[in-house]
Parts: structure tokens; C-alpha cells; sequence
């Protein structure tokens, strides 16, 4: 198995992007990779979409891409694992890169939510559809059931939650490509709408579009493409039950803990020798759960990260530096690439005002559903 | 890049399976391969799936079958290029195994289509949105087109369309899996129901449900499964134009040339090694289409080869012997799968009826929509 690097990345503004379609974004996205790259072709392409089927009525993503991009013939595939999409685009680009099989590869997450109907009823396709979506529960309703659970079992409380979405925003304001560049306080997340209790509208990221793009190819050629190469030291993912009713104590993120074992086994690093760390906080619960999982904090001890620093910048392992779901916005198809480019431009020190200072490694966690898939990258500056 | 091997196989039979949920066929055809190699689990799962999201409201395979196989925790991905999802997601499997990150990969393609409503319109998302469907084309008229364009290039008939029709029936008859085991005349497909001129109901394949699976590990460990493995020799994909008016020639599958020309070369053979092929025939031209962009004749002969009888059971080279997906049926999401099923019984000899003398070379051609994609395997009897 050959050494893969991500030699070039680029992505959108998410938002709500009236006057973008699917296609517009994706092109936008891949090309600003090309050119940064300084190439006009690649030898495969992967696109992690969830659901433009039933957003807007298109499947067959991968030669309708590759056609708009000016690449007709280009072997082209999309790839979906719910809002982990983008992260199993990552690793199926990745090991077609380790292979051996292709040099250039280009992994690229797109959605367009804000033209769909039904969002959130579109969004549920993603849970279990006889033991779950049919009987009426949503997203917001899963995460605060996982709320509830990690409430009761740990005494985390309401101000641990809404203490994500502070940081979360404080980070996403320094983000220019962020939806929401806005700093919000405790007391307007505390006192902003109910959505799912405990959960209230600013603990929940928005609906937005978008697309992210990477190119990768083997780290023994990444320094014909740029100065800054970055090496993917591990690429895993797991399952767990899609029906939270099934999972043993639904505060666990099982996939999470079980792909983070896996990347850190394939890294051989641990917990300690992460620098920034990119994690899907798709509901300010999540960020908590997650933090857990990938063993950054102990068990039940999630709930006290944002809301002593720990994970803001300048903290002891800064957390969502790009903003997050919550602040930078979560097109589910793009998410996982988006981590990605994040963790990037902090390895490469181009991360602006956000830049964790001399960041050398750093891991994304991406996560399908209410946590049925989970994809764990750590990436590395060399 | 390690060679990669087929040790076992399983499918359901394919029709309107009203009593089989998706998950049901899914785990049906997946526990008969993993019962055939006898193993009880794998280090990661790809579905190929079209559109679980619009037919049954449900996206997310990934984890939802792995749990309802049993093997909660195992990596698995939904992969999707419309009917192609099947190909692809063998391809997949196999870049998985061949990266040498993983040795025991389950590639499952699966579809349920008759529960769902508007089956046309949902297919029809498949072809370009923006400049195909909205505008009310379905799948049957772009495959009309195609007709429309072979036949007034190259004189093709319609007694040639009908002979494809005949064949497939024929050998279907001989398969105990495929949903139509009836044989039909000529005379029969001439006068079936108008779809869309000139292509009448029995030059369509029907609406299926089923699912079929297939089991890979590296080469070198595949007696431990199998006394007789088949060896994937290539791998290729590509892609054109989603539109069919963007094309130089409707009638030139240019995905499939492309696909083609480069599965020769991976395995370093040619048209005339190729001893049974399984084509896409999900309309009675596409198979006459897909014979001239894989070399097996010389373009605008494809209308000859079925009439005759060159690619009937017992001429030079048999194509479709399981029936295709005109009689075996095409459950979108399976079809790739079920196409490299009946490659791996021929090669091994255990085709019974439809059995291929001596066949020691194999070929499976997959294409998505009107063609925007297309996968191409070349296997071996080892």
C-alpha cells in the first residue's frame, strides 16, 4: 500500500446559495482544487453526495460531474454514507490512490438542501426507515434523546451544550467561508427557540449548501503539485446500529469509538498526538459525544470541554476551529471533505486567524445519521 | 497492487418479490455467499444501490445492512452510478482488496423497486435533470432515440431488436433465478404492446426486485474458500455525456468504448479472448450498441450478431446467457453483481443448462442512465 498525500483542496462559501445549483457548487469546489494544483485532469473522481435524488431529483452523480467539469470520460463514482458522505469520498479516494491503481484522484462532497422540499423529512431517509423515520422521529428528536441520555447518565447540563455552540460560533466568526460568522452568547442559546428538548435552535447546525473538494495522490509525487503536501496517516471507518433504540446506551457513539481505534491503530498515535481536531457537532450534543468516543476526554466528561476552554482555540486541543457544522454550516454531502480542508490549511499554517499554532497533526470525524456510520482520518504535515 | 480473486457468490431470484423487504433481499443474498466460503464475517461491505432514497425512503445502506447481516461495526459503503451502482461497487470491493488494506471485502448490489410509486420518474433521475427529465424524457424514450439513430445509420431493423429479445428469453428459460423463464417468438416481440417507438414492451427489461452478492479476497488466499476461484484480470470505468443530445453519435456508447478499451488493456487481452459476456441490455438496442463498443463486432453489425444466433448459447460467443436483464430481470442496484454471478458459474462450470464449453474467459459490461457511465470486469477461470 503506497503513502497518500492531499496535495490541494477548495470549496465553497456554505450557506444558502440561491443561485447556485448542485452542479455550479461541485464545479466551483473541484476547480479551485485543479487549479491550485496546477492540473486540468485526474484519473478518477469521487463524489460524496447524500441525497440529490430526493433534494433535486438527480442521481448519477458521478458522469454528470466529471461532464460539467470538462472531464467527459473520467471514471467517476458517487458515494454515500448519509452526512458522512464526504468522508467515505475521502477514503474511497484514498485507496484508489494506495492501490496503485491511479495517481490523481479528486474526492468531492456536495449538496443542495436549500432547494429541496422537505428537508427534514429528506434528512430522515438517513435513519431507519421501518423502526424509525416511518413512525415520525427526526433528527433533532434522535440527538435530544442522546441528549437526554448523556444528561442523565453524566450530569452534563444545559450550559455544557450551549457552551459548544458559543465556541463553535466564536470560531466560525474568524471562518470567511463560514454560513454563520456571527458570535452568539450563552444566554441567546439558552433562550433561543425549542426545536427537540433539550435541544434549542442554536445547538442545531443549519440547512445549507455547498461543495469541498481535495485532490490526492501518492506522497511520492506530492511535491510536484505543491510545496505543502499533507499525508493522510489513517483512513478508517465503522459501523453501528442505524436505530438508536438498538444501541446499548445511545450516549455511546460506537462507530465513532470503534473508527477511532482503527485510525489511531493505523496511525500508531493516540489521543494525545492529535494538535486540532475537526468532529461532527451536527447538534451541540454530538461535539460532547464525539470528544468521548475518539477518548480525548473520558467517558462523561464531554460536557465540560467547551465550557472550560478545553477545545477553543488556544485551548488544550481546539475543537471545530473552522466553526464547525454548527457555525461554518453542514451541506451533508460536503461535510467530511469540508473537515478535511480544514485540518489542511491548520497543518499547512494557512489558517488565518484560526491557525492552532505549529499544528502537525490532526484528525477529522465524520459521522452518518445518528451515528450509524462513522469515518475517522488523521492526517499529518510533512 | 495485489491480484484479486471471486471465492463465493449469492442471489435471490429476481422479480415482483412483494413478501422481501429491501433489507431482507439483501441479507438473503449476502449470507449465501458468506455461507458458501463459510465465514461468518468480513473486514468491510459496499451496496450497490440506485435509489433506496426515492423508492423506499431509505438512504444509509451502508450501516443498515451490515447490522441486519450481523455484522455491526464492519465498514460499509453505499456506492451508487444508477444501474451501474452494481459495477461499481464490485470495483470497489476490488480496490479495497488489491490496495491490500483489507483481504475478505462483500460487494452486495440490491434494489426494490416495486414498492415503489412513480418507478419511470424515479429512473428518470438517472438522466440530467436540468436538461433531460425535467423536460418529461424517460428512459424508454432516450433508448428509443438510440434505436431511432442505430437504424437509420446503419439499417438495423426491426426484426434484429427483436431477435436480441428472443435470445435473452431463450436463455433465460435455462436460468431458475430469472423473473421471465418463458421463451417468446418473434412475431410475439413485434407485436407487444408500443413503449416508445420503435421500442415495443418486450424489448424492455421489466421492473425487479433482488439482490446478489459476491465475496473477493486477495488472490493468493483464495483456496482457503474456495477450490475454484475466479480471478478479476480487470477493473475499468468511464463515463460520457449524461445528456444524450451532447454526444457526437446517440448510437455510440462512448462510456462503454472507453470502459472497454481500458479492461482490455488492465488484462492485457482483446475482443476475440473473451469467451461468454453479460452486457447491458436493459433495452434490446443496448445490447446491440454494447457489442460495437466492446470490439466484439464491427460498428453498425451489432443488429446481425443476435439474429444470427453468433450470440445465442452454442455460437461464437455467447452473450447474456443468464437471460440478461430483459429476461433475468434488473433490479437497478443488483444488476452489476448478478452480471459477474453468471460470469464466475460459467467459469467455474456450474452453469448447468446454460453452461459455456470450456469458457476460461469472461466479461461483464454495466452502464448507467442512456450511458453516462459504464463499468467494464474481465475475469478468470484459475
Amino acid at each position: 500500500m503506497r503513502d497518500v498525500a492531499i496535495v490541494a483542496a477548495g470549496m465553497t462559501p456554505f450557506g444558502e446559495l440561491w443561485h447556485h445549483s448542485l452542479r455550479d457548487l461541485f464545479v466551483e469546489a473541484a476547480l479551485e482544487a485543479l487549479r491550485a494544483a496546477r492540473v486540468d485532469t485526474v484519473d478518477s473522481i469521487y463524489v460524496g453526495n447524500m441525497a440529490g435524488g430526493q433534494f433535486v431529483g438527480q442521481e448519477h452523480l458521478g458522469p454528470l460531474m466529471a461532464d460539467h467539469l470538462g472531464m467527459r470520460g473520467v471514471p467517476s463514482t458517487r458515494v454515500e454514507s448519509a452526512c458522512a458522505s464526504g468522508g467515505v469520498a475521502l477514503r474511497s479516494a484514498f485507496f484508489e490512490v494506495a492501490s496503485g491503481l491511479s495517481d490523481l484522484v479528486l474526492a468531492v462532497g456536495v449538496e443542495k438542501m436549500n432547494d429541496g422540499g422537505d428537508v427534514t423529512g429528506v434528512l430522515a431517509t438517513a435513519a431507519d426507515q421501518e423502526l424509525e423515520a416511518y413512525h415520525g422521529i427526526t433528527f433533532p428528536g434522535l440527538y435530544a434523546m442522546i441528549a437526554r441520555a448523556h444528561m442523565a447518565a453524566h450530569g452534563t447540563t444545559l450550559e455544557d451544550l450551549a457552551a459548544v455552540s458559543v465556541k463553535n460560533h466564536g470560531h466560525g466568526a474568524l471562518n470567511p467561508k463560514a454560513q454563520f460568522q456571527n458570535r452568539v452568547t450563552l444566554e441567546q442559546v439558552m433562550a433561543s427557540a425549542p426545536v427537540a428538548e433539550p435541544l434549542r435552535l442554536l445547538h442545531c447546525s443549519p440547512v445549507s449548501d455547498g461543495a469541498a473538494a481535495v485532490l490526492l495522490c501518492p506522497l511520492a509525487r506530492a511535491r510536484e503539485f505543491t510545496d505543502r503536501p499533507v499525508k493522510i496517516r489513517a483512513s478508517a471507518m465503522a459501523t453501528s446500529s442505524m436505530a438508536l433504540a438498538d444501541r446499548h446506551d445511545p450516549s455511546m457513539l460506537d462507530a465513532v469509538t470503534l473508527a477511532g481505534a482503527r485510525a489511531y491503530q493505523m496511525a500508531g498515535l493516540g489521543p494525545a498526538d492529535i494538535d486540532v481536531a475537526e468532529v461532527h457537532d451536527c447538534f451541540s450534543i454530538a461535539e460532547i459525544c464525539a470528544l468521548e468516543a475518539l477518548c480525548f476526554v473520558d467517558t462523561g466528561k464531554g460536557g465540560a470541554a467547551a465550557r472550560t476552554g478545553e477545545t477553543a482555540l488556544g485551548g488544550r486541543l481546539p475543537v471545530n476551529t473552522s466553526g464547525g457544522l454548527k457555525a461554518k454550516g453542514h451541506p451533508v454531502g460536503a461535510t467530511g471533505i469540508a473537515q478535511a480542508i480544514e485540518i489542511v490549511e491548520q497543518l499547512r499554517g494557512e489558517a488565518g486567524d484560526r491557525q492552532v499554532a505549529d499544528a502537525a497533526i490532526g484528525l477529522t470525524q465524520n459521522m452518518g445519521g445518528s451515528g450509524g456510520s462513522a469515518v475517522v482520518h488523521i492526517f499529518e504535515r510533512v
